[in-house]
C-alpha cells in the first residue's frame, strides 16, 4: 500500500469517517456574518477546518474557487492549507491534464508547492500526460473516469469510453499502486463496475450531499474489502449552515458532520 | 464573427504573422543571464514579449509553469501578462474542465481577472462543462480535439473520438461562434478531416516547433477560407535562442521569429 493509501486508511479509521470537506470559498454558500473579502473567505475556511478537524479523513480543496479571486485567491488557499490538521489527507482538486513536459509542472504545484497528499487528474491525453504525477509514488492521483454531471453522457459513457479508461489505469497506469477513480454517487451501478474493474483502488466519490438516496448503493458498490480505503465519499453544501438557519456556524456544522458521519456507518451497515 | 476571432483575424493581417509565442517561465530553456529567481523569468518574459511585439498574433501563457512556482509564480504571470501589447491575442492556455458550478469560477479566473481572449479547456466532461466559458460570448475556447502527444493513442484515437468531439462541438457547442480546437500539427491527415468537420473554426497548432516537416501539409489542410483566421500556429523552444548560441537574447528571438514568419508565408504559397 502506498503512503498517501495508508494515511488515508489511517484517517479514516481515527476519524470514524469516509468524509471528505469542501475546502473552497463560493460567494453561495458563505454565511451572513462573514464579509465577502478574501479575510472574510479566510476566516470562515479556517473555521470550517477547525470545526471538522478530527471528524472526517479529508479535506479537498476545489482550486477553481481560489483562482476566480485571481493572484491573491490563490495566495490566501496556500494560507488556509497551513490549517489543515496532521494525519489528514489534502486533495488539490485541480483537474489538471496536458503533456508529459507541462504536466510536469502541474505535478510540481500540487506536490511540491501546495504538498498535498491527492490530486485530481483528466485522464483524457492519455498515459504519457499522466506519468509525471504518477512518478510521485507516494502520492494518489484520481483520475476522472465517470462524472456525476449530465454531460458525462456526451463521451465518457458513450462506447464504455469509461471502462476503457478505467481498464487503462487499472491495468497499466497503477504500477506504484497510487492511482484512484474520481466515480459520481448519481450512478450506482457503474460504481459496482469500475470495482469489478479495479478491486482495490480507492474511489473519490463527489454528489452525495445532494443525492443521498443512493447511498446505501454506492456503499455496496464502492467496497474495496476489509482495510482498504475504498471510499472518499465528498460533501461540501451538505454540511454548511442553510440561509435561513439559526446559530453558531461551527455548532451547525459539527452537529451535520455527525449526522452524515451515522448516516454513512448506517448504510453502511444495511448495505442492500 | 465573434470578437475574439474578429481581434484575432486583424492581428494576424497587421503581424502578417500566423504564430503565438509561449510565455512560460521554464528551467530548461532560461538563456543564461538571467538569474533562476521569480524576478530572473519575469525580467526574461518582458524581453521575450518585446522581442516578439508586433511580429506575432498571440501569446500563449502556459499556467502549468508559473504554478509550479506557487502564488508568488502566479502574482507574477498576471504581472507578465501587463507587457502583452494592446491588440494581440492572450491565450490562456489552462486546460481546464470541471462541473459547471466549478467551471464558472475558472471562466472568471481566465476572462475576468486575467483577461484572455482565449482560453483551452478539456471537453471531456461534456457540454454542462464547457458553458459556463461558452456563455463569454465575446472570446475563445480552444477545446482539446486532437493533441500531439503518443498518448492520443489511448482515448482520443480510439473509436474517433477525436471525431465525435470536433462534431459535437461543431454542430452544437458552437451556437455563438467562440470555439475553436487544438489540433496537433503532427498528425497533418486528422487537421484536414477537422477542418471538413468544421470549415470555419480556428485550429490552435502547437508542435510546429519541434516537427516542422508538416508544415506545409498542416498549413493546407487547416486553412478556413479567405478572410477567415483558421490557425494559429503556436512555437516556443523554436524562437528561443539555443545553449551555445552567442548573441544578445532579443535580438536572437528577433532573428528566429522572422524565420518563422518567412518559412511560414513560403511554405503556404508551395501548398501541396
Amino acid at each position: 500500500m502506498n503512503e498517501a493509501v495508508r494515511k488515508l486508511a489511517e484517517a479514516q479509521a481515527r476519524s470514524g469517517s469516509l468524509l471528505s470537506v469542501g475546502v473552497e470559498p463560493a460567494p453561495e454558500y458563505l454565511p451572513g456574518h462573514y464579509p465577502h473579502t478574501l479575510t472574510g473567505y479566510r476566516d470562515f475556511l479556517v473555521d470550517l477546518i477547525e470545526a471538522t478537524a478530527g471528524r472526517v479523513c479529508a479535506y479537498k480543496f476545489n482550486w477553481a474557487f481560489f483562482e476566480s479571486h485571481g493572484w491573491q485567491g490563490v495566495r490566501m488557499m496556500y494560507d488556509v492549507r497551513e490549517a489543515i490538521p496532521e494525519g489528514t489527507i489534502v486533495i488539490a482538486d485541480a483537474k489538471r491534464g496536458d503533456i508529459g513536459s507541462t504536466a510536469k509542472h502541474y505535478a510540481r504545484a500540487v506536490f511540491d508547492e501546495f504538498a498535498a497528499d491527492a490530486v485530481t487528474l483528466n485522464p483524457l491525453m492519455g498515459h504519457d500526460s499522466a506519468l509525471p504525477f504518477l512518478e510521485y509514488g507516494e502520492r494518489l492521483s484520481f483520475f476522472l473516469v465517470l462524472t456525476s454531471n449530465p454531460g458525462a453522457s456526451d463521451f465518457l459513457l458513450p462506447e464504455g469510453l469509461y471502462r476503457r479508461i478505467a481498464t487503462a489505469i487499472s491495468e497499466k497506469w497503477n504500477e506504484r499502486g497510487n492511482c484512484g477513480f474520481v466515480a459520481g454517487a448519481t450512478r450506482p451501478e457503474q460504481v459496482g463496475e469500475l470495482r469489478a474493474i479495479a478491486p482495490r483502488v480507492p474511489f473519490l466519490i463527489p454528489g452525495i450531499g445532494a443525492q443521498g438516496g443512493a447511498l446505501e448503493e454506492t456503499l455496496a458498490a464502492g467496497a474495496a474489502g476489509e482495510g482498504h480505503p475504498g471510499m472518499v465519499l465528498h460533501v461540501t453544501r451538505g454540511i454548511l449552515p442553510g440561509a435561513d438557519e439559526e446559530g453558531h456556524v461551527k455548532d451547525i456544522i459539527h452537529r451535520k458532520v455527525d449526522q452524515w458521519n451515522q448516516r454513512i456507518a448506517k448504510a453502511g451497515q444495511e448495505r442492500p
